[in-house]
C-alpha cells in the first residue's frame, strides 16, 4: 500500500466535479479548505505542463472557497482585512488582496470579487478566512452577513481557453478583461465567469453555483473542448513556479509579512483608509525586512518535486533559506525553486548551494521572479 | 496508481513524529488543521480495534492544534466562544467545549485546558479556531494574545496506558483524573500530560513541546512499551463510533447547532455568563430542533467504512438522514453508524432503511449512543 494514501471521509468534502475527476483518471488529491483538490491525471507533471502551455485544460478548483460578505458595512469589513485600497474598486472587478492580522502576518492571499456595492466574495487560499471575517464582524458589531455560498470554481486554463469559452458562452467572453468578470446564464442560472486562474496562461474561472449540475457542466465543456485537445488538469507545479505564483502554506504563512512576500505594491499606508495591522505594517516598512521570497535556479540532474523544504546555503555554508516549492523546468532546462532568502544574500545572481533530498549539494544562483 | 494518493507538499505540515510514523509503516493519512494525521498502520481496522481494546497504542495526533489564549481578558474571550460555563474551571482541568457562532452554528468542538488563571489552550478539531479567536479579540479590543504554540499532542491509548505511562513518568501518573492534567519533565522541559484521548479506552495525551525531540520521545515510549505489546495507531473508526464520539466536519458542521449534536448539557443559558450566539441558542431551545444525531444499527454483510454518506430512509421511503460515520462492529456483529435523524423518526428502536454504496437496502433501527 502507498504510504501517502489519502483516507477519504465526509470531512474532506467532495465537489460537484469529483465524480467526473475520478472518472477522468485523477492520480492524486490534496486537501485545501477541507475540500478535495485533484493533483494530476494520467500525464506526468512535465507532459501536463506542455499541454497546459499549448492547449486547454479543465480544473476542479472548487476548494477555492468563497467568503461572501454582504450588507451595509461590507466594504468597511473588507477594507479592515487588507492593506490594498478597496474604495476605488468597480463592480465586476477582481483584486488580488493580501489578508493580514494585527501583526501584519499573512492570513491568506485571496482574490476579491466585487459583485455589487454591498456584496463581495473573497476567493480564498487554504485558511478559514470565513472565521476571521465573522469574528471581526461580530467584534466590531458590523452590519454584514458573512457566509460560504454554494459556489464552486471550475477553471478553464491554457492558450485555447478563449476559443473554448467562446464556443460555450458566445463572443461576450472575449470582452472580459484580465481580473474582471461577467455574469453568464448556465442551465438557467446566472454564474460569475472571470478571466483569471492559478496559471501562467490565459484562462477563466467559472464560479459555478449549482452543485447537482456539476457533472453536466463538466460534460458540456468536455464535449466542446474535444476538438481543441482539452485535458483534465490541475494547478501545474512547473508552470506555477515559473510564474512566481507563491502558495499560502507552502511558501509563506502567518509568520510572514506582505513585504517578505513581495507584496509591496499591495501595501498602501495612506491616511485615506484604515485596516488591521496598519501600525505593524508601518513599523515593518520603516525598519525593512530581513528576508524576502526569491527565485532560485540550481544545477544538476532534474530534482524531484519538493515535498519537504530543500535547505539553501551561502557559499560559506550559512543557512540562508529553504526552497518550499521546487521542481525541474523542462523549458529552462534547470531546476527552479522559491525560497525566502536572508537579506545579506538575496541579491540577484548571488551564488548559493541547494541540498536536495538525495543529499547532493547543487550550486545555484538567486534570480528574480517570474522566471524568464 | 491509487486514485486517492495524497500529494505531499510543505502546506500539509509534517509533525515531530511523521518520520517515525513512516518508519513504523503508516498506510495512509488524512489532513486535519493543515497537518498530517496518520490513519492506519499494517493492521486492518478490525485488528487495530481489538488491539486498542486490549493493549496500548501510540498515536500522532499533533494535528489537534492548540489555540493559546493568554492575558488579562483570556477568560472573557474563552467564555465568549462557548455556551459552557468557564468561570468555575480549575487550573489543571480539561473541559469539552462546543464553540459556536452568532447563529449558534458549530464552529468546532474543542478540549479546553486551563493552564493558569490567564492562560488557556483550546485543543481544536478541524477548523481554524485561531482565526475566530483572533478576529473576536481584535473586534472586541480585548487584552489577550492568541497564538498557535509549538505543542504537538501524542496520545497513549488503551487499557495498558496507565501501566506504560507509569513506567515512563512514575507513580504520579496514576493520580491524574480523567480530563485533568499535570506537568512532567521530558528531556529537560515541562510538558502537559492529560488523561484524555479520542478513544473509548483509558488513555493519556502528551502535549509535547519540542519539535526536534519528536523521534526521541517516540523511541523512548516504544522501548518501554515493547513488553506491553505496544503498537502504532490512530483514532479507530469502530471504537470511535461505538463510543459515540462525533467528529467535526464528518458528523456535524457550521449548519448544525449544539442541541442537534446532543450537547444539551454543555449549553448553559443562565444570566451569569454571556457568550456569542446566546440569543440564537435561547430561541432554538424554546422552539426545539428538527433533527438530532442518533445511533443506527443495521443488518447485512459487513459494510465498508463510510467515505460518502449512506442515505437513511423511513420504512415508508422518506429520506430522514444520512450516516456520516459508519462501519461494521466485530464486537456487536452489526453494522453501526451515526446520523442526524429527523424528529418524527428519531425515537429509539424505530425501524429504518440504510442504503449502502453497494446499493443494497438494509433494515435497521435507531439506537442511543454510545452503542452498547
Amino acid at each position: 500500500m502507498n504510504n501517502s494514501t489519502l483516507k477519504m471521509s465526509n470531512r474532506i468534502r467532495r465537489t460537484p466535479f469529483t465524480t467526473k475527476v475520478e472518472e477522468f483518471g485523477v492520480t492524486g488529491f490534496t486537501v485545501v479548505n477541507h475540500m478535495l483538490l485533484p493533483k494530476g491525471f494520467k500525464k506526468t507533471v512535465e507532459e501536463d505542463y506542455w499541454h497546459l502551455r499549448e492547449h486547454v485544460q479543465i480544473w476542479d478548483v472548487s476548494c477555492q472557497r468563497q467568503v461572501q460578505i454582504t450588507g451595509k458595512d461590507s466594504e468597511l469589513l473588507v477594507q479592515k482585512m487588507t492593506p490594498r485600497i478597496i474604495k476605488n474598486m468597480k463592480v465586476n472587478q477582481c483584486l488580488y488582496v493580501p489578508i493580514i492580522d494585527e501583526n501584519a502576518g499573512m492570513l491568506n492571499d485571496s482574490v476579491l470579487l466585487k459583485l455589487g456595492n454591498n456584496k463581495f466574495w473573497l476567493s480564498v487560499a487554504d485558511s478559514d478566512v470565513l472565521l476571521w471575517a465573522k469574528g471581526l464582524a461580530i467584534g466590531f458589531n458590523l452590519d454584514v452577513k458573512v457566509e460560504e455560498p454554494n459556489v464552486f470554481p471550475l477553471a478553464i486554463q491554457g492558450p485555447k481557453s478563449e476559443e473554448l469559452m467562446t464556443l460555450l458562452f458566445g463572443e461576450k467572453i472575449k470582452s472580459i478583461k484580465f481580473f474582471h468578470f461577467e455574469l453568464f446564464n448556465i442551465f438557467g442560472r446566472d454564474n460569475v465567469i472571470a478571466r483569471s486562474g492559478y496559471s501562467n496562461q490565459d484562462g477563466f474561472e467559472i464560479y459555478f453555483n449549482s452543485f447537482k449540475d456539476g457533472a453536466k457542466l463538466w460534460e458540456h465543456i468536455w464535449k466542446a473542448g474535444n476538438k481543441l485537445n482539452i485535458s483534465p488538469g490541475s494547478p501545474n507545479l512547473i508552470d506555477r513556479i515559473e510564474a512566481g505564483l507563491i502558495s499560502y502554506g507552502n511558501d509563506f504563512n502567518r509568520e510572514n509579512n506582505p513585504y517578505e512576500c513581495n507584496f509591496d505594491n499591495y501595501c498602501k499606508l495612506e491616511n485615506s483608509h484604515d485596516f488591521i495591522g496598519k501600525t505593524s505594517l508601518e513599523k515593518i516598512k520603516i525598519k525593512g525586512v530581513n528576508k524576502k521570497i526569491r527565485g532560485i535556479i540550481f544545477e544538476g540532474a532534474p530534482c524531484v518535486a519538493c515535498e519537504k523544504p530543500f535547505p539553501v546555503y551561502s557559499t560559506n555554508e550559512i543557512k540562508i533559506g529553504e526552497i518550499t516549492s521546487g521542481i525541474f523546468s523542462p523549458r529552462l532546462k534547470k531546476n527552479i525553486g522559491l525560497s525566502m532568502i536572508l537579506k545579506e544574500y538575496w541579491d540577484i545572481n548571488n551564488e548559493i548551494i541547494v541540498v536536495t533530498p538525495d543529499n547532493i549539494k547543487r550550486s545555484g544562483i538567486i534570480t528574480s521572479i517570474p522566471f524568464k
